[in-house]
């Protein structure tokens, strides 16, 4: 139970209703109830107005929409995104550590720390303060993690890698894997074995199963306030500036330097050796294979047609370089 | 070894030959041998009709090409899935609950179920009757897994997700993570905590290393019979309707809506906040950016041709906007 | 500290300067210190001949580039590989049995093996000379590893898996997960039970989260020397030739056969029941829909363009078969 006043004060908005009444939920504004805070950012149809819940998040220009509670902000999403945290489930809460946790004494673990059941952490490892390990978690050798990070379960965490304050790392991840370095040795490969580690800013988030790898001699970087979703590939010696958010299923191939400030569309892939400057948008399913010394937004996507239709454009695609329109 | 008998049983099949024949592999109709049950759908050559299994399942219109036993269904593909499970290796069975397993105190354990070393149940967990949980596994507070379900080794299920029956589970999946939501904040990103859950049907598998996210708000939904592949990244929000099934490598934004019956081939990318109903198909590694409300087969993807013909044709497409035949 | 006289014994150079000369790390041209040994592949400008460096592995023709200490080889890139070797963290020693891993009593463990701490080792597993296991490793029943493996942390191998010897499994990674097999019962899907297994031969590398299945019947198969990046999902009764490498995110769809010396580029996807030959290139983002019968470089990849220009390519694209030029 919040209440609107305690909300009003976390978004800095303007409250037009109770300021006692006690808000349980988050909804969205079509399934909202009686007890729950909602938002609207004016992109729905006039429906929504009718929405139950008992309170709303919007600008001053949609006051009048509704009749219930209201909080007047500039920017209802952002607000959204900050009383989100008000909501959060208990269980975020640090809770020790675990007696079936394998620590080195040779770890260094500062106040405040939790640690689950089954996770390692490995000689000379640095865990700051207020640092949440989840379950099965392998924190390697030498592993240095700043204040207020969040490991999920099952993370791995291993070779010369620092982590940043306030970091999200997801279940699954895995941090610091081996690069993919061969050299031609005949008809076989000889392993390149990989030296460098991962250097991670602050407030950088990891999605699921996303998997970093350390660098060949150098880092692999990635600056502050770096956002990952679920499933990405990030080669050796990649780095990525500032703020950059890159979204499900992208691979980033070995070597490439991307910008600050980018955002990067779910299964696009970036060659390597590349470098892309700040401020660059890649459109999703979109492949980079040069660099971009541009600002701007980048695509190469192709979307769905009906099978019949596709197949006929298709056709006429894989013999452009022979069409007679060719000659003319 | 099970005798022909108990198999023309199980698929409801007529037999012709020996019922006390005893099978004791179940192999493809090239690598059979003596011992081995195989099963003839009619689409190979000639010479497997020279196959040396013991016994052969396939339809009566195909039965003179086999001189062995034969058990005759309508569909030797389906009979085949059934037998199989008839062979299924006996690692299969529930062995009890791990004295290595860490098993919250106040969650809900039923009846033969069987819990592997390592694995971490949390407060308020539910755990219906017969379900196998492997090694390492994460099952976090409040979750719900109905009877007979197989969480397989090292998966992660965490926040407020219910799993219905009979699911199947697959190593290193992540069920529950945290959704991709940020709201813009000046320069950088403001996280959107995610308050949501995942609610999975009964029936329903999910392959190794997938990852589901939780809702924002309300539920990511995977209804009754869907069957997900490996490294599928499904977004927060999504909904999936009754036996889709989608193939490995498969990305899906966030809020997207699915219908039933769809078939959706590998590496296919479907883009967020879009509608697609029941009996679509979409080909593999096809991208969907509209969504899709006449069912049918769509497709946008592009076959390998030998780079020096690809390169030229490439090289047409990529200036098709300012060829000649634009203009006639 | 590595002598220069032990670095030219180990690459097969020969060394112009101090034999004694002490070396601390292996660094890139650029960042080279004093004590460190870099190498010059030729590719690079004239500054790299400034380099820091207290030693050089180069070509002959390149010797009179760098005053420093050099070692002259035929290869330096190759050559930089095998020292990389020397210049490892000490942490992949191996470290003995952990106290608090569970071993089957009915699984065979030669001597030089380490396990990890909450690793499991199924029964009738064979784990041979100097295998190293990391911590929550889940080896199943009846799997067998050959010498000198190394399992990183995480890692899941289940099912009838036979690793070869000198193989690398990264961390997250899944072997013999169940294929995605089913057949259509009405409306919904029977699951066909995967009974095959996994064989892969010696000196395969497989990276972080990537995803083998077992095969339906018969065995998936990886070839000696195959080398597979992150992420990439190879489905079940998929055979890989010896010494193929494939880069991170690939998925190849089941029972397609690839042959030996194939290189396969980030992103590409293969269609299921396909042939494809030895020493063919796949080119990065490519989908192979069809068998490749002849050696030589494959594509159909399709580089981003600024936004604005490809969406009119693509509206041009979209109605190529509608097209005047079609007629003409």
């Amino acid at each position: 139970m919040i209440t609107l006043a305690a909300i009003a004060h976390e978004v800095d908005g303007q409250l037009e209703g109770d300021p006692d009444f006690a808000v349980d939920a988050l909804h969205g504004i079509q399934t909202a109830c009686r007890s729950s805070l909602t938002f609207y950012t004016g992109q729905f149809s006039q429906k929504n107005s009718q929405t139950k819940a008992g309170a709303v998040i919007l600008k001053s220009e949609h006051s009048e929409l509704f009749s219930t509670n209201r909080i007047i902000v500039e920017d209802p999403y952002l607000a959204y995104a900050r009383v989100s945290r008000l909501f959060v489930l208990e269980n975020n809460r640090t809770h020790g550590i675990s007696d079936h946790a394998v620590i080195s004494d040779h770890a260094v673990i500062a106040d405040d720390v939790s640690i689950g059941p089954f996770s390692v952490i490995g000689d000379e490892a640095v865990i700051e303060y207020g640092v949440r390990i989840g379950s099965g978690v392998h924190i390697g050798e030498k592993v240095s993690i700043k204040r207020r990070c969040v490991i999920e379960d099952r993370v791995v965490i291993t070779g010369p890698v620092d982590i940043g304050r306030d970091c999200v790392i997801s279940a699954g991840a895995v941090i610091g894997s081996c690069g993919f370095g061969y050299a031609r040795d005949g008809n076989s490969w000889q392993r390149i074995e990989q030296l460098g580690g991962v250097k991670i800013g602050d407030r950088v988030d990891v999605g699921a199963n996303t998997t970093i790898d350390r660098g060949s001699l150098d880092n692999t970087v990635i600056e502050d306030g770096v956002k990952l979703d679920n499933l990405i590939q990030i080669a050796h010696n990649v780095q990525i500036g500032e703020n950059t958010a890159i979204a499900g299923c992208v691979g980033i191939a070995g070597s490439t330097r991307i910008g600050g400030n980018c955002r990067i569309g779910g299964r696009a892939a970036i060659l390597g050796h590349l470098e892309i400057v700040d401020n660059v948008d890649i459109l999703a399913n979109t492949l980079v294979t040069k660099s971009i010394l541009k600002p701007g937004e980048y695509a190469s996507m192709i979307p769905a047609q009906p099978s019949n239709v596709w197949r006929k454009n298709l056709a006429m695609l894989r013999r452009l370089s022979r069409s007679t329109f060719n000659k003319s």
